[in-house]
């Protein structure tokens, strides 16, 4: 049945009807800035080029192509964001160069292939919303050869780093599991029904919530108090669908530069405009989401928070193995799995997440 | 195709699989004391019967009607809480006389017919969630004739209220333009892109948001500021699924007992365990929703803000209409329009509002 495919298409696409979260998007300068940049510092690139926006939104992007000089952009989008992005298109009197698409680009039929493929599919820790899926079928489906994706590379990145968050966290358990004590005794007082035997299972879903959910975070780069390491590197033109859907599983080394508590793994990713190979860019551009005293963009940084914390001292080598894996009930959220160790000390700890 | 089902299945049944949730509705005492109450006071109605508990969650109201007297409880749970039910049943000793069984109430078959069904299937405004859909088919399907249901009525309520949180919003919508324009500034000197082409539909959005969606409110009873007026009552061993699902509307008058404006209608519901005309309750329970001293159940009240507010004088009657209509994209969710004047004074307004 189609039903699960349903189900996601619902709810995936939801909050991006909505003006207000494209303007979240929008107003995220770093964010937007480096697209601009990417485009108007490549004009070459652009000039007389036909180009594809997949999941144009507002229609933004397409816009960024088509002032950098591109002949026609196609800008497919699947929700009725695509009527506002039409009309955007129209007010800057772009409709001669920019069709507006609504539709998904897994489905949608354009009249030619093209030059560049533009899109913003970045998600949390980079992949989740699994919208680069997409974006490999567009390229599939659409790209010449020796045509460019914009942007071409990512790269997923992780630190130690210091943060009072966890203890928070940990006492946001501790009172949410004296709330539950204090339920039981009123249970019992007032209708006699004795819960305790689900307390366990309480306790469990509780731990799940603050113990192994991935938070949203904006970090000071002073709270990194380790290496940070790259531990993935996307080439955009030659990944496949199969390699990106696969679990993503690598090892690494991370040096300790500070003594002191390692209170959680934090996890950033960026994106670099390269071009393809044949068609490089003049003036490369990157988007980086690491820690930023100036704020973090919307995305901010995953923050995987350790129950106890890791006493390190500098000089301390960490070696991690992480593995990614797509959820099996929602394949656009994914499990992170964490084994560390502090190499000739204590022994190794797996830590299991959610990013939701 | 099933999508939309599935869908529905998947969003709806979602929080109910959490502790945390059941635990929110346990502990809401004037709700969970109100069966607790409707069962123990009325141990002939239950003495050596068959119970149906539809949507059983944590199993607590079949444990009550075990309690009371019940020789057999079927009790039915759509998702995973069905497990711990089990568990609670266990612990309590009573897994001889409560069966929890997993499925949906439209599908399981039971080996008998009961003489009581017991659910607590009540939404904000009442309807939310349709689940009372789910207990008229539990109701015709398993009921024997003459059996009863608990609780057996409902009434909705709408009242005037005075309250800030008019203002609050006004001003609140207030600043999200202000944002939105400065944000057009920063999109025009930065990218040189005029995004005022939508900024019709961005006020549309945010109106929507802020004006025309219902609040879930916890409104102290000196707020009301008029009578309140029942709008409609529901007899549920005689409603039929056809009345349910049809559109609802009702026409009264609302007589102002304070002058001032008038912020918004304000509404709740009760229900009422009588048992059935064959078997009534000995003891009558209500359980009700109104404006209390002591704070909100967990349902609160649903305010629907009056913008701007309607100016009116101690003695004042406002005619008012309302319609309540399922959403076509989300069954369990509606729309509620208000049609009110003063009577004698100003000219008909039309608020409209959704549930979300
Ligand atoms: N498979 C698909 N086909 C078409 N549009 C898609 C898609 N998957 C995601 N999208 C759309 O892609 C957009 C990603 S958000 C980025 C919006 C815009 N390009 C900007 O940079 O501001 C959303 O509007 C979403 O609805
Ligand atoms: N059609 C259906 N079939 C079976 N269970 C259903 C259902 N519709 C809703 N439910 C379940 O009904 C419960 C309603 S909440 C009430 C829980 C419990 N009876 C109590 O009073 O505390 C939820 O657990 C929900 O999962």
């Amino acid at each position: 049945g189609d039903a699960p495919e349903s189900t996601d298409f619902a709810n995936y696409f939801c909050t991006y009807a909505y003006l207000y979260h494209q303007k979240d998007m929008l107003e995220d300068h770093k964010r937007t800035g480096a697209y601009y940049n990417a485009c108007m510092q490549n004009r070459e690139q652009f000039a007389g080029k036909v180009v594809l926006d997949v999941g144009t939104g507002s229609g933004i992007l397409a816009i960024f192509a088509a002032r950098a000089g591109a002949r026609k952009v196609y800008a497919v989008e699947a929700t009725d964001m695509a009527k506002s992005a039409k009309r955007l298109v129209a007010a800057q009197g772009l409709e001669g160069s920019i069709e507006v698409i609504q539709g998904v680009i897994e489905s949608v039929e354009l009249p030619e292939k093209v030059d560049i493929i533009i899109s913003e599919w970045m998600g949390y820790f980079l992949l989740r919303e699994s919208m680069l899926d997409s974006v490999l079928v567009a390229r599939d489906r659409f790209l010449k050869p020796g045509g460019a994706l914009y942007p071409s590379h990512a790269r997923m990145v992780l630190a130690p780093i210091r943060s009072n968050q966890c203890r928070q966290r940990q006492g946001d358990f501790q009172n949410s599991m004296e709330g539950w004590a204090e339920f039981l005794g009123e249970m019992k007082r007032y209708y006699n029904v004795d819960l305790d035997c689900l307390s366990d299972d309480y306790r469990k879903e509780q731990l799940d919530y603050f113990s192994h959910t991935a938070a949203w975070t904006d970090i000071h780069p002073s709270q990194v108090v380790g290496t940070a390491a790259v531990f993935k590197t996307y080439d955009l033109h030659t990944l496949t669908l199969e390699e990106l859907k696969a679990p993503l599983n690598a090892s690494f080394n991370i040096r300790v530069l500070e003594d002191g508590p390692v209170d959680a793994y934090c996890g950033w990713f960026d994106t670099q405009f390269k071009g393809s190979a044949e068609n490089p860019t003049t003036n490369e551009v990157v988007l980086s989401t690491a820690p930023d005293p100036t704020g973090a963009t919307h995305w901010g940084q995953q923050s995987f928070f350790l129950h106890p914390p890791v006493d390190c001292a500098e000089g301390d080598v960490l070696a991690v193995e992480i593995d990614v894996v797509r959820r099996k009930d929602n394949q656009r959220l994914m499990d992170v799995k964490i084994q560390h160790r502090v190499e000739g000390k204590g022994k190794a700890r797996t830590s299991c997440f959610h990013i939701e």
